[in-house]
C-alpha cells in the first residue's frame, strides 16, 4: 500500500464526512426531494449507464465471466428502469431517523432525550451488481448517511456512469455530491478497511471467505455474516406432509441463498416414515443427500429412491455451506441432541424445527441460540423485505443488535441530549445531596 | 501461551454458556430469588470475605501498592454491607428480557415477533476492586447471562472468596453454580479474548491503554471507551456566570472521571470578559492552565490570577486525556471553529454548550456528534445512574448502539421468532405470488 494510495482516500472521507453531517440536517421531505432528484439523474443518463454497461459486458466475454456473474453485471434498459423504481420507493419508507426513545426529566429544567441519528459514513464493498450503487445510495440518503461505495473491477464503467448521475442528482437538488463516492481499486478496499476515523460501519457483500476477509481486517463494526448453515429439524410429533413440504421449500427454493438449509436433523422415532417421504421429495427437485449412517439405513430400504445419489456425510459435511443443492441428513435421538448439533455447527443464522408438539416448540425456539428461530415454516422467510422492512441491507448474525435481517434501522444509532440551566452535577452529590426526580415524559 | 491454559478454559467457557442456557429459560421471579439467594449466601460469607481480603491488603502492603488502589481493594463489613444492598437492588430492576418489540403477521396464520433475549456469556476484566464482582454478578444473573470474571491478581483472594459465595448461593437456588466462573492469571485474559465462540461480549473495566489493548485483541464485541476528551464550549451568547458553574463542575468535580472536560473552548468575542472569570474560579479549585496564545494574551492582563500556573497549550494539549486537575484552553472564532475542534480532538463522548442563544444551541447539538451533547449544564452527568438507569455497565463511545451510559439492557439482544403452519416461500414468490399482509399485532 503506497502513501499516493492512502492519502486522497483520507481526502475522499473527510469530504464525505463533512457532507453526511450537512445531509444529516435535512428534513424528511429534504432528504424525499433529494432522492427524487436522484432519480430523474439516472433517468436522464439512461443511455450513457446502459452504454457504460455494455462496455463492462464486452471485457467480461473477452474476460469469459461466468455465466452467472455476467447475469448479475448487465443492465439493460428494464433493470435499470426498475431499479430507479426501487430507488423511489425507498423515499417512501419511514424516516429512520429522528425519533425520540426515551424522554426523562432529571430534575427541574434538567431534560434528558434519546434521539435517533445517522451513523456517519458507510463503506459498502459489493461485487458486480452495478444496480446495487442505486439501491444503496438511495438508502444511505434517506438515512441521512454519507457512503462510500468500492464496486468491482467488472462493473467499473457501469458504476462510474451510474455514481455520476447519482452525483448530478444531489448537486441539482443544492446539496453536496460528496455524500456518494465511488473507489474502484482492490487497494482502496484495504485502505477503506483502515478508515475507523471517518467510516462508522462496513457492509460487504459478497461470498463468505471474502466477508470474513473483511471482518478479520477492520476495527470498524461489520454488518453482515460469513456462513449461513442453517437447520431444519423434524421433530418426532412433526406432521410428515407438511414437514416435506418445508424441507424442499427450505433447501430447494433457491439453494444459493443463506438461509436456505444445508442439514436436516431426524428425531430417530420418526425417522423410518418421514425420511423416505422427504428425500424422494428432494431428489424429484435434483438435491443431493449426503446421510448420516442411519439415514443410509433407513433409505436404504426405500423404494424409488436413487441410492447412487445418497453419500455418506462426514463430519465436514454438518460445517459446509454447500450452497447447492446439495443437503446433509443426521438422525438424532431427541431435540436436545438436535439443539446441541445446531449449537455447535449452526451459525446462528436461521433454525427451524417441524413439530405439532406446542412444548417441543417451545423449548426449541427459546433454546436454540439465532437470529431466526422458526416453527412450522420454511428458513427461506429470513428475509428483510419478506419481514415487512421495505429493504434489507444485510442480514447480521452477530449477538449484537442489529440482529437478523437489518432495514434502514440498521444504518442508524443514536445520542443522548441533556439540556438544563446551569445545573451541576455537584448539587447531586455530597451531603444534603439533592435527590433525582427521573420521571419520564411523553414520547 | 500453553494449550495447558488455553484447555481448561475452553472447558470453562463451554460450561459457562451452557449453564447461561438454562439461566436464560428462567422467569424473572425466579431470577429475582437465584440473586436473593445470592446476597443470603454473600452475608453468610461475611467473616470468610473480609479474611479473604485481609490476606490481599497483607500482600498489597508488603508490595508497597499506590495508596488509591489500597482503597480500592479494601472490603471492610461497611462497605460489603453496601454492596450485598446493591446485588439486592439489582434484583428490583426491570428484566431486560422477554420485551416483543415488533408483533407482525406476514400472512393469515404466519406470525413474526422480536423478541428480547440475554447475549449469552459476558466476559468482564476489571482492576483491583473486588466489589465489583458482586455488581456484575448481580447484573448478569438478572439479564440472564452466564460470566466469566477476570480480576486483578492484588485481589486474588478477597474475588475468590466472593465467587464461592456466590456460587454457593446460585446451588442454593436450585441453578447451575457454573454461570458465573472467575479466572485469575493474567495468560487467562488473552485466552478469554480469543474465545469468540463462547463470550458474547467482553467489558473492560480499567485504564485507557488497557481497553485500548482489549479492543485490538479481540473479535468478541467490547463495551466501553478507551478516551475521554470531553470539552465545554463557552459561546458568544454565553451567561458568564453560568459558564463559570458549570466548566467548575465539568472539570473539578471529579476530574478523574472519564466525562470531566479537558479542554475549554470559548468564543473569542466573549473571551475577554468570560475566561478572566472562569479561570479564577477554576484557579481556586487548584486546577491548572494551559492556554493557547490569545486566552494567554488575555489572562495575562487579568488581576489575582497566578499567571506562573497557566503554562502554553501546545497540539499535544488538545489530544490529550489529563484525568486530572489539568485543562487546556482555546479562544476559537466561531460556533463552527468549536466543533471543528470537537471533531478533529474529541472521543465522541460528552460535549457541552453554554449559551443563551437556542439557534447556536441546536446547531451545537445538532451537529457534534459524541455519545452525548449537553447545553447548560455539566458534562458530568453523562453517567447510566444520574439518567434513570438504576445501573451502570459500562459508557460506549463507539458510533453503533448500544452508545452512551448503557444500563442492564446493554447485555441484551433479540431474536426474531416466525410461527408458521407449514408456510413456504414459494407462495409469495414467481408468477400468481401471494402477497404479504404485513399488518402489525399488538405488542
Amino acid at each position: 500500500m503506497t502513501t499516493q494510495t492512502i492519502l486522497p482516500l483520507t481526502t475522499i472521507a473527510q469530504q464525505t464526512q463533512q457532507a453526511a453531517r450537512q445531509l444529516a440536517q435535512l428534513s424528511e421531505t429534504d432528504k424525499n426531494a433529494l432522492i427524487e432528484s436522484v432519480a430523474q439523474s439516472l433517468e436522464a443518463a439512461t443511455d450513457e449507464i446502459i452504454t457504460a454497461n455494455q462496455q463492462d459486458l464486452t471485457t467480461a466475454l473477452a474476460n469469459n465471466l461466468a455465466k452467472p456473474l455476467y447475469g448479475r453485471l448487465k443492465l439493460d434498459s428494464v433493470k435499470l428502469k426498475a431499479a430507479i423504481q426501487g430507488v423511489r420507493s425507498v423515499a417512501m419508507l419511514p424516516d429512520p431517523t429522528g425519533q425520540v426513545t426515551l424522554h426523562r426529566q432529571l430534575d427541574t429544567g434538567l431534560v434528558l432525550k434519546r434521539i435517533g441519528v445517522p451513523l456517519g459514513v458507510l463503506g459498502i464493498i459489493f461485487e458486480s451488481r452495478p444496480d446495487a450503487v442505486m439501491q444503496i445510495s438511495a438508502l444511505a440518503l434517506k438515512s441521512g448517511n454519507g457512503v462510500i461505495l468500492k464496486g468491482g473491477r467488472e462493473a467499473i464503467h457501469s458504476c462510474t456512469a451510474l455514481v455520476k448521475a447519482i452525483r448530478q442528482g444531489i448537486t441539482e437538488a443544492g446539496c453536496d455530491p460528496n455524500v456518494v463516492q465511488l473507489l474502484t481499486t482492490r487497494e482502496e478496499t484495504n485502505a477503506l478497511l483502515a478508515l475507523d476515523k471517518y467510516v462508522d460501519l462496513i457492509i460487504p457483500r459478497g461470498s463468505n471467505a471474502f466477508v470474513q476477509y473483511v471482518q478479520n481486517n477492520t476495527r470498524i463494526p461489520v454488518l453482515g455474516h460469513a456462513d449461513g448453515i442453517c437447520h431444519l429439524y423434524i421433530d418426532e410429533a412433526a406432521d410428515i406432509e407438511q414437514s416435506t413440504r418445508i424441507a424442499v421449500d427450505s433447501k430447494a427454493n433457491y439453494p444459493s441463498a443463506c438461509n436456505a438449509i444445508e442439514t436436516l436433523l431426524v428425531h430417530q422415532d420418526i425417522a423410518e416414515k418421514a425420511l423416505p417421504a422427504i428425500a424422494q421429495a428432494l431428489q424429484a427437485e435434483s438435491v443431493a443427500l449426503r446421510g448420516d449412517e442411519k439415514s443410509q439405513q433407513i433409505l436404504s430400504n426405500t423404494p424409488h429412491l436413487n441410492m447412487l445419489n445418497i453419500e455418506a456425510a462426514t463430519e465436514e459435511d454438518w460445517a459446509t455451506e454447500y450452497s447447492d443443492l446439495i443437503l446433509a441428513i443426521r438422525v438424532v435421538d431427541s431435540l436436545a441432541a438436535a439443539i446441541d448439533h445446531i449449537s455447535e455447527y449452526g451459525s446462528r443464522h436461521t433454525e427451524a424445527i417441524a413439530t405439532t408438539n406446542p412444548s417441543a416448540a417451545e423449548t426449541f425456539l427459546s433454546q436454540v441460540d439465532a437470529a431466526n428461530v422458526y416453527h412450522n415454516c420454511s428458513t427461506r422467510f429470513a428475509d428483510g423485505f419478506r419481514y415487512g422492512f421495505g429493504a434489507e441491507v444485510g442480514i447480521s448474525t452477530q449477538k449484537m443488535p442489529p440482529r437478523g435481517p437489518v432495514g434502514l434501522e440498521g444504518l442508524v444509532t443514536y445520542k443522548y441530549q441533556l439540556i438544563g440551566d446551569g445545573h451541576i452535577v455537584s448539587t447531586y452529590s455530597g451531603e444534603n445531596a439533592k435527590p433525582f426526580t427521573h420521571s419520564d415524559l411523553p414520547l
